[in-house]
């Protein structure tokens, strides 16, 4: 064993050992080079020959972040995967091995990092492969997310509405009760009992589609409703843009409260499905702490639904996240 | 029926009749004053003859905050609930009603409101009563936490430590077999191989009962640790004070990130129990949407575990927000 730089070099038979069981390295000529990571592991599980804390520890100085690639690195292996890396993880499906492609890219991330919409789609749009998020948390423990570009889609036609919605103060209220028979055909609004309660973007949406709105007595225009909306809700633009965008493609968002996020979205009728999708919007320059997200997507599957992220920049790009357990 | 600035007034018969079946108004002398939000209920339950309409409309305007106030007040009411007005809501137990106590305060509260936990504690001390909160999503749809002041306790011993942690860039590792071997009868760190991963509460904590921490081959105090670990995470110390203090009382705090909190709280053995608890650590200033909160109280559910969140000033108070159906 020889140690070169970064590189830990292995030749001969323990080259061609070390490589056959587990794909550990890359071979030039007949020289085994090996990251450190990939040695370090190599001590940990006797197959290498070094004493690990001292290893370990020239390791940390050697490699960015040693201790959170080390911990992923380490988890998949342990879990019976093969791994390679280059410029990234690169992982294999059970039974797969090089000089076959590997299937996915791991990004190994530490809990402390800020998790970024903008960083998450940049990466996305770079890699040819899936993506796997790995991240460590404060006790080593990982947690690994699937993300990828989402398409959804659902089933209702979209309607045109005639008659008056009122603007009060912070609500948006249907008295007449023709609009409200149709606003329930479509499964939209609160009935009570003399009325009905729109959402601010349910108004804008029918508002644009033939519906008036009527503030203090007066007719108001869409452009007028969402200067007040904006004031009440100041990223209404922003979640307006995905509700009628949603809605575009046949599905039926309704406010995401009580799970934490903008809209649950179902594709069929709600008397008849449970919502599959929770989609919370964001602007680009949206960050979080990842125990922010982690608690986002953990919550969705907790209720049976996926976890969507609605970017919005000039268009809206969708992305979902889900836990996996490899 | 006679309309007094922001007050109903009604009189005779039909003030007796009110006031009987269901406690609604204050009566001074004989004549039964309303709010606005009575009123109005009582005209959307056709107990008060006016046009609804024009009677919400102008409740809108006599009343701060009108349509939040009145979908709480209403929801409760269509429950079956007694609740009176005066500078809160006043809500009875089932079965109860005036000259009798109410049980519970409740605070009508817009999904589009911000969390503040500062405010939230000044309610608890200031009110007499259990505090309910009631929140109106974008929907028109309520959901309720009641809050309170939470003692939490177990029933572990602190111990004290010997033997060496190493401090690198960004983990705390135990190489000892010795010490590896305590810390896991006290369900301390994770174990891997041939090492133990501690998290920086964790090595913070031993370090004060007796262990060494060991930096770059140096032994560091725990002030320089701490310094080191506020760089690598900022809120350290004020979680290391929450995390002291859980230990104090006998509890056995462990990362929560996998729960989007900072701790799950054990309160007996991880393997004959599961954590009841995930504990949240703020300053005094945190503020967040009422969404995140609600997510974070939702997800707490969904695993079976109470929400608690522990606001650092110069002491620790422990909140306990839990959902109810009333």
């Amino acid at each position: 064993m020889e140690i070169k730089g970064k590189k830990v070099i292995v030749e001969g038979k323990e080259a061609n050992r070390i490589y056959n069981k587990g794909a550990y390295g890359k071979f030039k000529g007949k020289k085994l080079y090996l990251s450190p990571i990939e040695a370090c592991y190599l001590v940990e599980k006797g197959r290498l020959d070094a004493a690990i804390q001292q290893f370990f520890e020239s390791a940390v100085k050697k490699e960015k972040d040693f201790e959170i690639k080390y911990l992923v690195y380490r988890d998949l292996r342990e879990r019976g995967y093969i791994i390679t890396i280059d410029k990234h993880f690169y992982l294999y499906q059970r039974g797969h091995r090089p000089p076959a492609a590997p299937s996915y890219i791991v990004m190994p991330i530490s809990e402390r990092a800020i998790f970024s919409i903008k960083e998450l789609v940049e990466w996305l749009e770079k890699m040819d492969k899936n993506l796997i998020i790995g991240i460590v948390d404060e006790e080593g423990d990982l947690t690994y997310y699937i993300v990828k570009f989402f398409k959804l889609k659902g089933k209702f036609e979209e309607k045109n509405y005639e008659g008056s919605v009122y603007l009060l103060k912070d609500r948006c209220i249907v008295w007449s009760e023709k609009l409200i028979k149709k606003l329930e055909g479509d499964f939209m609004g609160k009935s009570c009992n003399k009325f009905m309660l729109l959402s601010l973007m349910e108004a804008a949406y029918i508002a644009e589609r033939g519906a008036k709105i009527i503030k203090d007595g007066k007719e108001i225009g869409l452009q007028e409703f969402m200067k007040y909306a904006k004031k009440i809700q100041p990223d209404i633009e922003e979640r307006y843009f995905v509700y009628r965008d949603l809605k575009n493609r046949g599905l039926l968002p309704k406010t995401g409260f009580k799970f934490g996020s903008h809209f649950r979205v179902y594709d069929g009728s709600p008397e008849k499905t449970h919502a599959p999708y929770l989609v919370h919007v964001v602007k680009s320059n949206y960050r979080a702490a990842w125990a922010e997200i982690s608690r986002a997507i953990r919550l969705a599957h907790s209720v049976r639904k996926e976890m969507v992220f609605a970017m919005v920049e000039n268009d809206i790009k969708y992305i979902r996240l889900k836990r996996i357990t490899p």
